[in-house]
């Protein structure tokens, strides 16, 4: 079977974090999603164009995307280029893994083209180029679920990159946005040097507790542990609003949640659609009376990640 | 069915901290196990007898077991009271729960005795009062996995005691017992008292990995999730040799494995019994040469905990 010469490919929102697990746990989401066309030119390098209205940069180099895919061609001996229309469904800033979406579906995209020679691994490898363009750390929490789908472990960074995909059970996440902007390196700057010990156990035993209640589908076990003791309580002043909207969120049924990513996106997982919803509108109900504007997500846990959707 | 007059009981030892998983984690093995037989009695209070030669406290406010029993008999309304004989088939601070496998064991055998009237989660409560007396601390990870066997994550003690009973895939476990003293005490006094951000991550990373490994029975995941970078780089200058034990054990086929407990004994995980035999007499071997003696143990891991073996 001859190669596609050009595949559109759908690349999911991620959250990151997921309550206690900074930089480890990643979750993909049904939605919102990035899309990207990408055709196989014979003339080497990438040229870009946007179809959305974010005005994000066109020169690879400075582009999350574009960057990711300099990774993957790096690794590539043949002389082969690409041509990349990137469709953003995923607001950049929103903290919901908009820069890794963006990678993900770019290397997902050049590995289909190119014969699908790279494993999963090695496309999270490239698309970490992208995110270290984007915040300045090379991290795997967002592209690995980006990449993996499902719910995701970064076991290491080094000496190997180390990812571990799992299933999720039934999920529905329902997420804000609202629109106020924190900078990635900002919310790094926030976070304790260090943590009393016993504040680091009480994580790791929710840290535990999550995975084990993913993997045994035990709803009530996730709501127990998704607490985050450390990185949420050094962030929340960055986003106005985050202790009533988990008030409200709860009292609605979800649950449990907390800021996804670096924020400014709160994110909370609710075992079935109908909570999603009112748990949405309740989180949204926060936002309103502050003046804030905001978007709602509701959806699904995605079990895939980037794929081809079309040649 | 009237109710026994008396049971026996066998109590295993177990493992805690479990690498990674600091006051978190515990494993339940088949052997070493302490051996109770309890009889209950009309006359109220708890009166004990030693059938071996620890010459451990028979005075029931200052034996663990004597103390696990009395805070069961404070929540039993009517007059009773239980004569107890312990054969400790497991040394007192080697670092395998010995303490934590009477307790354990008192109260499962006072629950067969009173018709089985309390769940394991309160059995874990009685006996972490044992716990209390005998490391100054109120602690579940030996006791969670000497009532419920297998593999116990202890999410929380406060608000609620919250345990997490896991099923463990197969493991052969071997143990050295390096005969040197370490207290509790001691141990919890060179633990530091804040860690890096840095670390903390890499730890519950592998604590993931670890549950995930477990649970789906990948070993080369376990194999990677084992080390701990918290605690015992900490209590390693307590215990000569682990190093050298760690080393060896490796190369003899170990998936990993660390200090079991506050020490000294050392645990490895392995896949089938002749890894494990192996494994247990490379680590006896670091031991024979410093001139340390020691006990070796080699065994499968516990479905079950403590359990009335006749009556």
């Amino acid at each position: 079977m001859p190669l596609p010469d050009s595949v559109l490919v759908h690349a999911p929102a991620t959250l990151s974090n997921l309550g206690c697990g900074f930089d480890v746990f990643g979750l993909a989401l049904a939605a919102p999603y990035d899309t990207i066309r990408l055709r196989r030119t014979g003339a080497p390098g990438v040229r870009i164009r946007h179809l959305d209205a974010y005005n994000l940069p066109t020169d690879p180099a400075r582009n999350v995307a574009g960057v990711a895919l300099l990774a993957l061609l790096a690794a590539v001996p043949e002389a082969v280029g690409f041509e990349m229309e990137i469709t953003k469904g995923i607001k950049p800033g929103s903290g919901v893994g908009s820069s890794a979406a963006s990678a993900a579906g770019a290397v997902v995209a050049a590995n289909a083209l190119l014969g699908n020679r790279f494993s999963q691994l090695e496309l999270v490898e490239f698309a970490m180029a992208g995110e270290a363009l984007a915040s300045g750390a090379r991290h795997a929490d967002n592209v690995a679920p980006a990449i993996f789908g499902g719910f995701t472990v970064v076991r290491a960074l080094e000496p190997a990159t180390d990812i571990v995909a799992l299933p999720a059970p039934t999920l529905w996440v329902a997420v804000v946005h609202p629109q106020i902007e924190i900078k990635t390196k900002d919310a790094r700057q926030v976070l304790p040097a260090a943590v009393p010990l016993g504040l680091a156990v009480r994580q790791w035993a929710n840290v535990a507790g999550l995975v084990a209640g993913f993997l045994t589908a035990d709803y009530g076990l996730i709501s127990r542990s998704l607490d985050d003791y450390i990185v949420e309580p050094a962030r929340a002043p960055l986003i106005p609003g985050l202790a009533e909207a988990r008030r409200r969120a709860l009292a609605a049924g979800a649950l449990g949640g907390g800021i996804s990513g670096s924020g400014p996106s709160i994110f909370m997982l609710n075992r079935d659609e109908p909570t999603a919803h009112a748990v949405a509108a309740a989180l949204g109900s926060v936002f309103a009376e502050l003046g804030i504007e905001f978007n709602l997500y509701v959806g699904t846990v995605a079990p895939e990640g980037a794929r081809v959707v079309a040649e």
